[in-house]
């Protein structure tokens, strides 16, 4: 949704509204910055989140200065990047960064039921490993009470894209320079299992690429 | 250093405060998120950055709202994470995840000195591509002058790094569950070159791998 907070003062054109566009970037990112005021002050936590419909759900300790700051209803910026790529122009000016971000302000809600906090809980643990939450013992109700579940609404989100080339300046254009683009990627290496686990247990299908 | 916004109040065994580890996830990460406050409410941005000794280095267009806003003399809280892997355990209570991050905060000092202002913007150019900026025609004086650099002092910054397997408990040992660690990395793929350059141009050293 624009907003005076969400519509950015520069490179507009690169800015999204549609649900689509954010919710990708949302669910591709398996990690949010969660900026919140503090006496004043700026304060940021990385966390990991999940998406639910136009919410996103983030988890913590019950004990946890952060969420119990956040809980008081403060407004919260959170934010994600996914870096797609490094572009070399042929000026350093012109130097650019291929990326796909999301921004939102939201202030938090506090899930109090006991079956939405366990369905974001499942939320949270298949977005980092797609298929873990049903390979997993139940979490027990004393687990579940030393866990805070937030939601935030994605009513006032906006994502930011640039993809492509450089954009040089036409008098650069014969410079004997190298330029175009370095794709960035984060992959995942071969699953370590633990030391001590008896007996040992076979590598599960969801982890297997 | 150790402060009241430095430590934090849970997992403070997770802490670091030496220059060394706190020099060397800044020196991997190629970008920061900026977290500050405008008019009592937070904001994020992220972008790149680079470090000089005992500071950080970022930029932006003197045009920016981000960078007039935090030019103004507010407290500034930078955050960065690496993920280097995803903690699977026998619960979900107890899943978790390896990183490295550091938070920082200070207040922007606006770079004036034109050398050091050059400076900045080879250690920026040269921390997302290492050799660019000798490969590139010199940065002129209007891009120069379009340019803002701000740097904010390491002294109050901290680290935190969580690394090894998952840590169970005991009851849950024997679980018929697999257990351990999905390794998270960062590459960079072949270059791209940008279309319609022409004559051609070699792919560089620097981007060789």
């Amino acid at each position: 949704m624009q907003t005076s907070r969400t519509i950015p003062s520069r490179l507009a054109k690169r800015a999204h509204y549609d649900a689509d566009t954010v919710h990708a970037i949302l669910d591709e990112a398996l990690f949010c910055t969660v900026s919140y005021v503090m006496n004043d002050q700026p304060m940021a936590i990385p966390t990991a989140h999940a998406r639910k419909n136009d919410e996103i759900y983030i988890h913590g300790s019950v004990g946890s200065h952060f969420i119990r700051q956040i809980q008081q209803g403060g407004t919260v910026c959170i934010s994600v990047m996914l870096t797609d790529g490094l572009v070399l122009a042929k000026s350093a000016f012109h130097h650019s960064v291929n990326y796909r971000s999301v921004i939102l302000f939201g202030t938090a809600r506090t899930v109090t039921g006991e079956a939405e906090k366990m369905e974001a809980l499942a939320l949270i643990t298949d977005h980092l490993v797609p298929g873990r939450w049903d390979d997993l013992r139940p979490t027990t109700d004393s687990e579940l009470r030393k866990t805070t579940v937030l939601a935030f609404s994605l009513a006032e989100s906006s994502a930011k894209v640039r993809t492509g080339g450089p954009s040089d300046d036409p008098e650069d254009a014969d410079l004997p320079t190298w330029s175009g683009v370095v794709p960035m990627q984060t992959v995942r290496l071969a699953p370590v299992p633990a030391t001590g686990s008896e007996p040992p247990v076979a590598l599960p299908a969801y982890l297997q690429s």
